[in-house]
């Protein structure tokens, strides 16, 4: 019954002028950001059946940081933490998937993505683009404990995707246990913990003849 | 240099047993969620390339979830919302997707997916699974502001897709406006605001042509 007094309610509000504007403008963004799922990165799907888009690997990472915050090396607000990884790869819409062992297209990679951010996150009402803006050059200078813990999420999960697919992109691109390690390391600036479990499961991908020596 | 710091501590850190017992079920769970990518839904993309998989459809919640909390009908807990989003359809891994206007699905669905809850989120450590589980339960019994506002997004995204895609669904099966309607109410006891705007919405995908009168 409670809960049949607020549909009526609700039946009977009216949206304001300036709240329907700013819905308009959210609702554009959010279209707009459905693109996500057209960006296909390199890494594959558990079961290696395909490869998984940008959407699905932003969901994961967000729900990684919700399941393993207690292992992060110092504290972290977690709800600022989840929002990041929410939106750190919606420049990929215009960006392209920057492969993380593509040296070349690495260099040129912040530009490009710069630029993306700025043309989405102008889709919202200002001051909310401000803030999420601000979130995402966060995770991007990776000065934060909530920066670095997210790019530790961001990091580690590939690396989880690839050694239970049996190799993956490691075998694909044909790089080694110390390039894999040496990309890898940042990992231990968000979390210690996790870090050295990844070291472990390299050594065992190495051992298990998933990834070269 | 702080930053090198933090690397050179994690590679002398031991992961204590206990910790790892953690982890190693931890990352059992995200790395059987890996399967809802698996799990594709009736809901088009707004490009109407492809049907949406249920991971990139909780990618998308999520987000919603941030960019509209201002919307929301009572004051929110957003940092539940999200999670709550994050892991409301974790449960169709087993249960499969009940699509909204399948009515003899329907009667079967809550049982099928509580005993995917069960086996699901027994995954993780015992206190993370209990608190996993009360979320997911929250969501589903639609008591709280939280549970209501998750849900609204929820209902909300699809009538967007299929607006946009053209009719997707609606056409599809057949729905017409007064079904749609019927089951999208449930959006205006988590915000009213939303509620009016997405019966606009509904009116003018009537006067498009896109859903049956």
């Amino acid at each position: 019954v409670a809960c049949e007094d607020v549909i009526v309610d609700a039946a009977n509000a009216d949206v304001d002028g300036r709240q329907r504007d700013r819905l308009a403008q959210q609702l554009e963004f959010i279209a707009e950001l459905d693109r996500l799922k057209h960006v296909v990165r390199r890494t594959p799907l558990i079961d290696g059946s395909r490869c998984e888009t940008d959407a699905e690997h932003s969901w994961e990472v967000a729900l990684m940081a919700v399941v393993l915050a207690e292992h992060a090396g110092s504290p972290i607000d977690l709800p600022r933490v989840v929002t990041m990884l929410l939106i750190h790869d919606v420049v990929e819409i215009d960006a392209g998937d920057t492969f993380l062992y593509d040296d070349r297209a690495t260099t040129t990679k912040s530009a490009r993505e710069r630029a993306a951010a700025d043309r989405l996150f102008a889709l919202l009402p200002s001051e909310q683009a401000a803030e999420l803006r601000a979130l995402w050059d966060e995770f991007e200078e990776l000065e934060t404990p909530e920066a670095r813990f997210a790019k530790a999420m961001d990091r580690l999960q590939p690396l989880l995707h690839n050694y239970r697919a049996g190799g993956g992109t490691w075998k694909h691109l044909g790089v080694d246990h110390a390039k894999v390690t040496e990309r890898k390391r940042i990992i231990g600036s968000g979390s210690p913990a996790l870090w050295a479990y990844a070291r472990e499961l390299l050594q065992r991908a190495v051992d298990d003849g998933v990834l070269a020596a």
